[in-house]
């Protein structure tokens, strides 16, 4: 299981999706570009020392994240609000790569084109959207609780 | 279903649940004393215009909580890193209250003395702990999951 960030527009959720990685032993891939680096003030304070226990891999652009070996190791799962197949109905694979947009924005149409199934988090009518960390690892703890159950080697409870 | 929040310390995690309250029609207690108070900068820009959407009850102190309408609707259910009872294995019911300590230390010895039930994330060996929002959404997803499966009144993919 993989955690993809397209385009990160707000380091402190970054941050703490990284530190959610390193707790949860899942990799992260942050596709670039981001308009902050990895010594942002912000990122670093919401990673805390989680940071540099994260396998990360940054991917300069898109094109160049489709091309990585990282993205040939399964599917590609893109959380967005503009698809009705809902996250906890959805049957997760161990391999799959679990993609999530901008804060602001979302991802583009041309991404949508490339990934190979949308998934949702049900949210009440007149709401737009969850913060982008918060999102991720209700999605990421869905995809865990289907395949490995959280008992991969390293979880203190396996 | 409710999400509780003892003496939150850290105000932009609260707005970021207050945003994930709003969105999942989940009520919110929050029980102080807190150290800022609903004014917070940090904490209005994370909830943004979802907290006045957001069914909040704020209690004075835990008493006050545990004498309060709230807390007496059903089970309190501590998520804590000292259990082995893995949230995923737990059984939720509809009527639960879900607890979340200080994102810097938990909740004291006599608030666990208070809960029914206590839950854990497995998490890595060598790490602490989650973003205490981060922690809340995967619980709450997982509680909905099992109870309400997101088909309550309100919710767009019903």
């Amino acid at each position: 299981m993989r955690l993809a960030l397209y385009q990160p527009d707000i380091p402190q959720n970054m941050g703490t999706l990284l530190r959610l990685g390193a707790c949860l032993n899942v990799s992260i891939d942050v596709i670039g570009p981001t308009g902050f680096d990895m010594s942002d003030r912000a990122l670093k304070r919401s990673a805390m020392d989680y940071l540099s226990k994260t396998d990360l891999t940054r991917h300069l652009s898109f094109a160049q994240f489709l091309d990585s070996d990282q993205r040939n190791q399964g599917r590609l799962i893109l959380t967005t609000t503009k698809t009705d197949q809902i996250y906890t109905d959805f049957e997760f694979k161990e391999t799959d790569i679990l993609l999530l947009g901008r804060e602001s924005a979302g991802v583009p149409e041309e991404v949508v084109e490339k990934v190979d199934e949308t998934i949702t988090i049900p949210m009440q009518n007149d709401m737009r959207s969850l913060n982008i960390a918060v999102a991720g690892a209700m999605i990421l703890g869905e995809a865990l609780r289907q395949t490995t159950g959280f008992k991969a080697t390293g979880f203190k409870n396996k």
